[in-house]
């Protein structure tokens, strides 16, 4: 049922376009993903996700585990029928948010034993109960069981992380029985080039339907994170989907698309949207700003959302200083699809063989407001 | 441009069906206006309410004179296009909330001097002034200005402050100038059938395009709201739309409306969907009962909402306790079309000369959970 195809190299870049088939239809790459937590993009109904230009969204196994828990999302049909969200879907395996979520999860070859953060229950997660997890939910494309590590950390700590995780990744793949669901594994190796090599080398021979690169966007500066991916990208095979787990910034997709990388997933769009920083073509803008208070024009005037059709600043503004409901959808609305709008730029630029433009990521600034983002 | 028309009496109550009409386009009565405060009815899109039913929406004067502020929505053409809603609104004249939410207000022949409840800042409020502020908003109907009594509040008290707002109504109708605005007159009284009979006889001699019950559902005894508003609502004139403000439950709605009652307001649906307080045609339902944890089944069967078509109790209920923003959109879009429907339901009855169905409210109990409501 899974299927990737390059349709076309860029000619500008490293960049590819592509078809991914799932079966719950088609994504074109290189795509974002919105990232819906707990069963919900947060504050978007999946009429609005599509209305965005959403193909796929990602889920989150750990947060789905712990509520309402896989058995339940299961017994309702799975998680595309739970949120009625009838594209595709790919659930990370739970490893980021045990390790970060939990100061106190102890780490054996077995596994990890955690506690909620909810209830301060514990629980244990091992590359199978991964596995099982993601099977009960359903999803399209699931990930591996892998070690996030922290950032920094030594280049001993994270070879050895590296080898466990790839044992898991082993361990992933041997109980993977599920034909409709393709399986990812992760490239690991912190910030150092040889060690992310040996992972692409250990993680390609283990073989997947896609790979992806974990680890990044951690903590280190920029300029590291784009070396490493930019470094890693070209190693693994061309004829699978590459995936830049948790990045990010509209100049991140811009440059990691530039590498060839295909799938991207990130909270920014969303979390920005709620504190009320949203991203535009004249740069990000800070609705709370008082310069807003009585402007009658659209938020993007260059953007066709629903949010820019329908209504003024003035009135976005007075929403979100008035803690509207409203506001925190509008909101979202328009970051969405703002970050689909440059997926689709630059797949039309890998298609016509355009450079890209840093304008499409908001960088031709006009007008840049700080906010908590 | 404002007109009601009297279509048919019901045969089995003192209810009519009837027709208003405004620029903005028409209103079949009996109506529910569902509560707008801060140009948006919490949780809500204008599509939204219009899916449900809602032909006609109630702004808050008070609110939207404190933000954002009367001439700044007059500046980006009135409420309706402020907030992209393009069918009627009606707005009170802030009175209720000037009385409620201040209590260091200081009444006196010409108005009421008061405190923002949100910076502590001082304001006048006047009739002039409340028609001025109403405007501004451009609302479709707009209301006169006019002392709410506390209750219990004793006789006396109640018939100074009712010649008071007769003086106040005089004021506003003299100051009304507005061609495409309609102005209603608000009848007061207390729980006094004489006194009730006295502001009928003084608001109907100034005469206005529609009359309101006002100074009822506020902490009185139902049994005593109802008898007050069937003594009252066959005073008024029959050729005029009569307005129970602020009621309420839907039994309220139906009982109210075979007295001849025409339009109602009441946050109680959008408050309780929040709340996750939902009415069903089988009761009312907690939402967050952890007997809903596993059910497939929709909230309620018989209703044709979105939430209803779309999501299961399960789903609901997961979001709910998950605090997730889209419980709130879900719960509110179904309480608000469990509203419309009971409206509908009224209205084709007193069309048909079916005697009214307390199941219409949710009454043919099956199912009622308790709830803070």
């Amino acid at each position: 049922m899974f299927k990737y195809q390059v349709l076309k190299q860029h000619r500008h870049s490293s960049a590819r376009l592509g078809q991914i088939t799932t079966p719950h239809g088609t994504i074109d790459t290189p795509a974002f993903m919105p990232v819906g937590t707990l069963a919900t993009v947060k504050a978007l109904s999946p009429e609005d996700l599509e209305l965005c230009g959403a193909q796929v969204i990602l889920g989150n196994t750990y947060h789905l585990y712990l509520r309402p828990g896989h058995e339940i999302i299961r017994s309702l049909g799975g998680l595309h029928r739970f949120m009625n969200w009838n594209k595709p879907i790919l659930t990370d395996s739970g490893g980021f948010q045990v390790f970060s979520l939990n100061q106190l999860n102890k780490v054996t070859e077995e596994g990890v034993t955690f506690k909620s953060h909810i209830d301060g229950s514990t629980h244990f997660f091992s590359p199978e109960q991964a596995m099982t997890v993601q099977q009960a939910l359903g999803a399209d494309i699931i990930m591996t069981f892998d070690e996030p590590m922290p950032y920094p950390a030594g280049k001993t700590d994270i070879a050895t992380s590296l080898t466990l995780s790839t044992r898991w990744a082993r361990r992933c793949k041997a109980v993977h029985r599920e034909e409709t669901q393709a399986l990812f594994g992760i490239v690991q190796g912190g910030m150092f080039k040889d060690l992310r090599a040996q992972s692409v080398k250990q993680i390609t021979d283990i073989g997947f339907s896609g790979y992806a690169i974990g680890g990044l966007s951690v903590g280190e500066d920029i300029e590291t994170m784009h070396d490493i991916a930019a470094y890693t990208a070209p190693l693994l095979p061309r004829e699978k989907p590459r995936y830049l787990m948790g990045v990010g910034t509209p100049q991140d997709l811009l440059a990691a698309s530039g590498m060839g990388i295909d799938m991207f997933d990130c909270v920014m769009p969303t979390r920005n949207a709620r504190n009320g920083s949203l991203f535009t073509n004249q740069g990000k803008v800070n609705i709370r700003n008082n310069r807003h208070k009585a402007d009658a024009s659209a938020l993007d005037p260059a953007c066709e959302c629903y949010t820019c059709r329908n209504y003024s600043r003035a009135y976005l503004r007075h929403l979100f200083m008035a803690d509207e409901i409203l506001a925190l959808r509008l909101n979202s609305i328009h970051n969405i699809a703002f970050y689909q709008n440059l997926m689709r730029n630059i797949r039309n630029a890998i298609r016509e063989d355009i450079p890209f433009d840093p304008a499409w990521a908001g960088l031709n600034v006009k007008e840049n407001e700080t906010g908590e983002g």
